[in-house]
C-alpha cells in the first residue's frame, strides 16, 4: 500500500475504510452462522444476507468463498511466509531458529494461552471440519520453501539443501500434527525438542 | 484368501487366475499409454480397448480408476501398513526402528537401487503428475497411526502419543520430499539420521 491510497481525510483513505470494514462484517457474519449452524449447513448466500452485502461483494472479497472466511483475519500466504522469515532472522543457528519457531508458534493458534472463548470455537470448528483442517495445513505447508530457504540463510547453507527442506516441512505441521491433543502446547514443545535433538538420543 | 478359493485345478482357482490376470492386463495397458501419451491425455476407455475389456470391468477391478491403475502393482492400504509394522517389527527401540525403516525404504519406489527402465519412467512419471504424486503420498501417510502404534509398541510407550505419531508422519512423507532431488537415497539417509539425532547437534 502506498501513502496516497489510504491516508486518513481523503476519499481513497474513506475506500479502504469502507473495504476494510466489509471485510470485517462478512468475517463476523460468516463466524456467527459457523459457530451457530456448523459450517456445512450455513451457505454463503446467508453469510451475505446476515452481512448486509451481496453475494458478488462477498465473493469479490473473498474469492476462495467459506473456507476463507472461517480464516479472514489471519495473514494471507506471503504475510505468512514472512513472518516466519522474521521469526528466524538472525538467530545464527539452527538450534536457536527452532527456538525462535517455537516462541513463534507459542502465540498463534491452537498454542495461544490467551485465546477468547470465541476462538477457541473457532479453533474448535476447524479441527473438527475436515476440509478446513486440510485448508489449515496447506496455509502452513505453502510457506515451506521460504522457511527452508530462510534456515539455510542461518545456517549457512544452500536455499534448497533438501536436509533443510524436511525440517521446514516438519516444523509447519506441527499445527496440524497437535490440533487433536488435549496439550496442543505439551505436543509442540515435545516435537520442537525432538527436532533439535532427535528421536534416538545418544545419551 | 481361504485355501478353497484359489487352489489351482478347481473353478475357483481358474476364476482367480483369470481376475489376476485381467488386472495384470490393465494395469500393463495403462502404463504403457501413460508413458507413450502423457497422463492427463489417456482415458479409461482408452485403457479399457488396450488391454481388451469393457469399461465397467476395468472400474470392476479399480474402483478409483487411472490413478489406482498407476500404483496397480503396489500393494494395498492394509499391506503397506502390515510391511511397516514388520520392518520396526522387534527392533526393540526408536534408535534400531529408524534403521529398520531406512532398510525398508532403500528396496522402495525411488530409493532402489535396481528399478528397471520401464520402472524409473513411471516414477518420474508419478513425480511430475501433481495428481499422482498427491496419490502417492497419501498412500504413505494413510499408514500414520498404524506405524505411530508399531515405534510406541517397539519403545515401550502408549500406542497414541503424539510425540511418536510425529515421527511416524515425519518418516512416511520421506518419498514425497525426496522425489524431486537429483540424488533420492543421499535425502534418505541424511533426513532418516537428522530424526535419529536432530538438527541441533549438541556436540
Amino acid at each position: 500500500m502506498t501513502s496516497s491510497t489510504g491516508a486518513p481525510g481523503t476519499d481513497a483513505g474513506r475506500r479502504e475504510r469502507k473495504k476494510a470494514q466489509t471485510r470485517r462484517s462478512l468475517v463476523a457474519a460468516a463466524r456467527h452462522l459457523f459457530l451457530q449452524h456448523g459450517y456445512d449447513d450455513v451457505t454463503v448466500a446467508q453469510i451475505a444476507a446476515e452481512a448486509d452485502t451481496a453475494v458478488t461483494t462477498l465473493f469479490k472479497h473473498f474469492p476462495h468463498g467459506k473456507e476463507a472466511l472461517v480464516f479472514g483475519d489471519t495473514p494471507d500466504e506471503d504475510e505468512r511466509a514472512r513472518s516466519l522469515e522474521t521469526a528466524v532472522a538472525g538467530t545464527g543457528s539452527l538450534t536457536a531458529a527452532l527456538e525462535a519457531l517455537r516462541v513463534f508458534f507459542r502465540s498463534r493458534g491452537l498454542f495461544q494461552d490467551d485465546a477468547s472463548p470465541d476462538e477457541h470455537r473457532l479453533l474448535a470448528l476447524i479441527v473438527s471440519t475436515p476440509q478446513l483442517r486440510v485448508y489449515a495445513r496447506r496455509q502452513w505447508e505453502s510457506c515451506e520453501s521460504r522457511l527452508a530457504a530462510a534456515l539455510a540463510a542461518e545456517a549457512g547453507r544452500v536455499a534448497d539443501d533438501p536436509d533443510l527442506r524436511a525440517l521446514a516441512r516438519y516444523v509447519l505441521q506441527i499445527p496440524d500434527l497437535a490440533a487433536d491433543d488435549a496439550d496442543p502446547r505439551g505436543t509442540l514443545d515435545a516435537v520442537v525438542d525432538r527436532l533439535a535433538a532427535g528421536w534416538a538420543p545418544r545419551d
